[in-house]
C-alpha cells in the first residue's frame, strides 16, 4: 500500500506543481472553459464561501470561486485543477455540521448549486435523475406532484441540495422506517479528479455489475470525485402519518419505550426522543406548553393504512415502559402540532447560551439509555448544559453542548465535552457519525473507529481516485 | 493509475514468488496453522471444488481446499497465500451462476462452509451477527424464531451461504418490496489478503464514518477481501402473503400491468412474470393445467395488514391491462400452490434441452415489454428454445436458453445468443446482471457496461486491497 503518500493533504505547495504560485495563472486558466460570471475572485465575495455551519472547524481562505453550470464546466475545473496542482473544495449548500465543505488556503472552492436542474422524474421506474444543486425540498415538492416519495429529509432540507446529502450519506427523521440517503441512490456521474468523466451504477432496481462504487462516493464528503448528476430511487407516497406524544417521568423509561417498541415489530414512520434540557429549552423559547416535570418526550408516527390503530399498539407500550401520559394526534393538523417542538428542538438549545456544538452518535439502540445517562454525567462532569434529541428509533442521538463561544472556558470545556460523548459512543458499540459526517470535526476520532488496518484501506481507495490528493484535502482523515 | 499491473491475473508463476513452485511446500506452510482434517489434497476430493453451477465458464485445478473454523485460521492462510504468491479461491456452496467460485490451476481454494455460526440475534437491535458458512435458510428459520425476518431470498435459499450471498450481492424474489443483499449488510469482518483483520461498519442503524467499504465487499466476488463475520439487519416477520394469478394473452400485456401496478404506488411483496414458452415447459414438467392460451402468467403477492384490498386492486389494473383471467389466493395453500407454478420454471427449462444458461439482465421496468419482445426476436434468430421467467417487479429477467451441451453447434449458438440478450439489455438502460454477478461468464460484457474509465477506477480499488492480484483472480475483469 502507498500510506506513505498522505502526508501533504492541506499544502498544494506540497505537491509537484505546475505554476501553483501565481493565483493569475489559475484564475485565468479557469477562465478559459468558464463564462466570467462563473468564476469569483473577490476576496469579500469569496471568503463568504469559507465554511458550512460546524463550529470549532478551521477554515482557510479560498483562492477563487467557481461556479459551473455544466459536465463540461466541472470537467474544465478538474483538468486545470490537476495540472496546476491546486486542492480543490467541493460544495453545495453548506449546510453540513462537521466543516466537510470548509475551504483551505488557496484552493478553487467548486460550488455546485447553479447545476440544479432535475431532469427527469418516471413514475413508472420510480426514479428521478437530477443534478447536484438541486435542493431536497424541491426535489420531494416535484416528485410528490407524481405521487411519490424522496424520503431522506435533514432538517436543513429547505435549502440542503442532493449533491451535499451524497457527500454526507445525509438522514433525517424518517430514516427509522426508509433509511438514509445511501439507499436511494441508484446510479453516479462524477468527474474524476483527472476530470475525466466516470458513470457507476444505474437507472434499475437491481444491479451488480463489478464493485459498488456509487455508494464509495456516497459520504465520501466529495474527496473521492465530483458528482455531477445522480440516479434517485423514489418511493411511493405513503399515506399522511399520525403522531403519538408520550411523556416520561425519567430518561430511562422512554428509551425502555424505544426498545419496547422495536422488540414488538413495529415500523414506526418516525421515533423521536427529546430529553428534559431540549423540553425545558422549546418551552422557554416558544411557550409550547410541555409540563416541566416530563423528563423525556417521545414522538412515534406511523403512515401505514390505519395509523390510529399503530398508534394504540405503540401507546400500550409507551404506559407500560411508565409514560405519565400518551396523546394520539387525531389528525394531520393535531400530528404537525406535535411534531413542533421538536422542530424547534435545535434553535430552542441554541438560545440557550448562543452557540452550540451538535454530536451525531449513533449505537445500537438497546444502549440508548446508557448513552442517555452518559451524556447527563458527561455535562455535569464539564458543568455544561447538553440538551439531547434523538432519532431515537435508530439509536441516533444528538447532544447538543450549548456554550459561550465567547468564553475560551467554557469553550474549552464545550470541545472536551464533545469528544468524551464520542468516547462514550464507540464504548457503547456506536460510531462517531450516524448522518452528519466526519469532515475537519471528527478526524481524529474517525482513526479511532476505523482502527489502523480500516484508516489504511480507506487512504489507499482516496489514493486510488485522488493520487495527488487535490480532493476536499485535509478532510475525513 | 496503475493499469498497468494488472496482466497476470491467472497466473501465480508470473508474480514475485517466495517458492510456488513446489506444492508441498504451501501444503506444508498451510498445515502448520490448520488443523489435519482442514487440509484437503486428495486430487479426486479437489477436484469437486473446482466450480459453481454455471455452464460454460473455464475451471482450473486447485492445488488444494482448506476448510478453515476460525478467523485465526483464515488469517493463515492468507499469509501463506501471500507469502508465496499463490493465488485463492473464495468459496461458499458454490450455488452461483457465473463461475465466481470456479478455481484457477494451481490455487488454494478457501471454502467457508465450516464458519458456520449465528453467532447473535438481537430482536432489539434488529440485527444478526454470522459467520459467513451459515445457510441462508437456517439464519431465515433461526431469526424467524424471534419474530424477525432476513428477506435476500435467491432461489438456492435452502443451500446458499450468507458470505456467498455476500460475494455476489444475491436477490431474490422479496426485492421488489425488500430490497438485495447490499440493504442488509450493516458490517463486516474482513481478512485482508495480506491475513491483516479488518473491520467496517457498524452495528447501529444508521452510520456514515468514512467510505462504505462494507458495501464495497458486497458484491465483490471474493476479490478484495475474505468475509468472516456479517452484521446483518433484519426486519420485523411481515404477515403472511397473499398471492393473485393473472393470465395474459400477450407478454406485452403483462408487461403492461406491471406497469399500470408500479405507478399506481403498490408495494407488492413479490411482482413475476412467465412467459408462453415458461408455462409450457412448467405443464409438461408438472401438469399443472396452465391453459396452453395463456401467453405470460404474472403472479403478484402482498404481505400488507390487508392484502385481499390489495390483491383486488391489483387485479382491477391486471383486467385493465387485458388479463384473460385473475385468481386471487383465498388463503396460504392456495397462494403456495399459485408460486409453485413459478418455483419449477428453471427445473422445467432445463428438462427442455437438458442444459441451460440463465441470463440476468436487469432493465429499468418501463423497458420490459421491449426486453421481452427482444428475446423472442433473438430465440427465433438463433433457432432455440429460451424461456423468460423475471422478477417483473425490479426488471430483472432471466432468459433461459435451453440446449443440448452434447451439440456444437447448439452450445455456440446458445453462447451467441445469451451474449446478445446482454447487449439488448445494455440497449434498453439495463445491466448484464441484476443479481447473479459477473464471475466468468460476464467478464467481457462487464467492461462494457462500465466502459474504460469504470474498469480502470475498479482496477484501481482491487489494486489497493489486492496488490499481488491473488484474491480470486480472473474474475469480474
Amino acid at each position: 500500500m502507498s500510506s506513505g503518500t498522505h502526508s501533504t493533504p492541506d499544502t498544494p505547495a506540497g505537491n509537484v506543481a505546475a505554476d501553483p504560485a501565481d493565483p493569475a495563472t489559475l484564475v485565468d486558466r479557469l477562465r478559459a472553459g468558464l463564462p466570467a460570471e462563473a468564476v469569483l475572485t473577490d476576496p469579500d465575495i469569496t471568503a463568504s464561501y469559507a465554511n458550512d455551519m460546524a463550529s470549532f472547524c478551521e477554515a482557510g481562505t479560498p483562492a477563487v470561486v467557481v461556479l459551473p453550470r455544466t459536465v463540461e464546466q466541472v470537467q474544465h475545473v478538474m483538468r486545470t485543477a490537476t495540472e496546476l496542482r491546486v486542492p480543490v473544495v467541493p460544495q453545495g449548500a453548506r449546510t453540513g455540521l462537521s466543516g466537510a465543505a470548509n475551504a483551505s488556503d488557496g484552493c478553487v472552492v467548486l460550488s455546485l448549486v447553479k447545476m440544479d436542474r432535475i431532469i427527469e422524474i418516471s413514475p413508472v421506474d420510480r426514479i428521478a435523475v437530477v443534478e447536484p444543486g438541486v435542493v431536497n425540498a424541491t426535489l420531494s415538492r416535484a416528485v410528490g406532484e407524481h405521487g411519490l416519495y424522496y424520503p431522506p429529509d435533514p432538517s436543513s432540507w429547505e435549502t440542503c441540495t442532493i449533491g451535499g446529502n451524497i457527500g454526507t450519506a445525509s438522514g433525517g427523521l424518517c430514516c427509522v422506517k426508509y433509511g438514509v440517503t445511501a439507499e436511494y441512490v441508484l446510479g453516479l456521474d462524477v468527474v474524476l479528479a483527472d476530470g475525466r468523466l466516470m458513470s457507476t451504477g444505474r437507472r434499475t432496481a437491481k444491479g451488480v455489475a463489478g464493485y459498488d462504487l456509487t455508494r464509495l462516493f456516497v459520504g465520501s464528503e466529495g474527496s473521492l470525485g465530483i458528482v455531477v448528476r445522480a440516479i434517485l430511487a423514489l418511493k411511493p407516497q405513503p399515506p399522511q402519518q399520525l403522531v403519538l406524544a408520550a411523556e416520561f417521568g425519567s430518561a430511562a423509561e422512554a428509551c425502555d419505550a424505544v426498545c419496547r417498541i422495536m422488540e414488538g415489530g413495529h415500523v414506526p414512520s418516525l421515533l423521536e426522543l427529546m430529553d428534559r434540557t431540549t423540553i425545558r429549552a422549546v418551552n422557554a423559547l416558544a411557550q409550547m406548553g410541555l409540563p416541566e416535570t416530563t423528563e423525556a418526550l417521545l414522538l412515534a408516527a406511523f403512515d401505514t393504512p390505519d395509523p390510529a390503530a399503530d398508534l394504540a399498539a405503540v401507546g400500550a407500550l409507551c404506559e407500560a415502559a411508565g409514560a405519565t401520559q400518551v396523546v394520539p394526534a387525531e389528525d394531520a393538523a393535531e400530528s404537525e402540532l406535535l411534531l413542533q417542538a421538536r422542530r424547534l428542538s435545535l434553535t430552542a438549545l441554541e438560545g440557550v447560551k448562543g452557540t452550540t456544538m451538535i454530536d451525531d452518535v449513533c449505537v445500537p439502540r438497546s444502549r440508548l439509555g446508557d448513552m442517555l445517562e452518559g451524556v447527563e454525567r458527561i455535562a455535569e462532569k464539564y458543568s455544561l448544559t447538553i440538551g439531547v434529541c434523538a432519532h431515537a428509533g435508530d439509536g441516533n442521538t444528538h447532544p447538543t453542548v450549548c456554550f459561550d463561544a465567547a468564553d475560551p472556558d467554557e469553550s474549552r470545556r464545550a470541545r472536551e465535552s464533545f469528544d468524551e460523548i464520542m468516547a462514550l459512543g464507540l464504548e457503547l458499540g456506536g460510531t462517531i457519525t450516524g448522518e452528519h459526517g466526519v469532515g475537519v470535526l471528527k478526524k481524529e476520532w474517525l482513526a479511532r473507529e476505523l482502527g489502523p488496518v480500516g484508516v489504511e484501506m480507506q487512504r489507499a481507495v482516496k489514493a486510488a481516485f485522488d493520487p495527488h490528493h487535490l480532493l476536499n484535502p485535509g478532510k475525513l482523515f
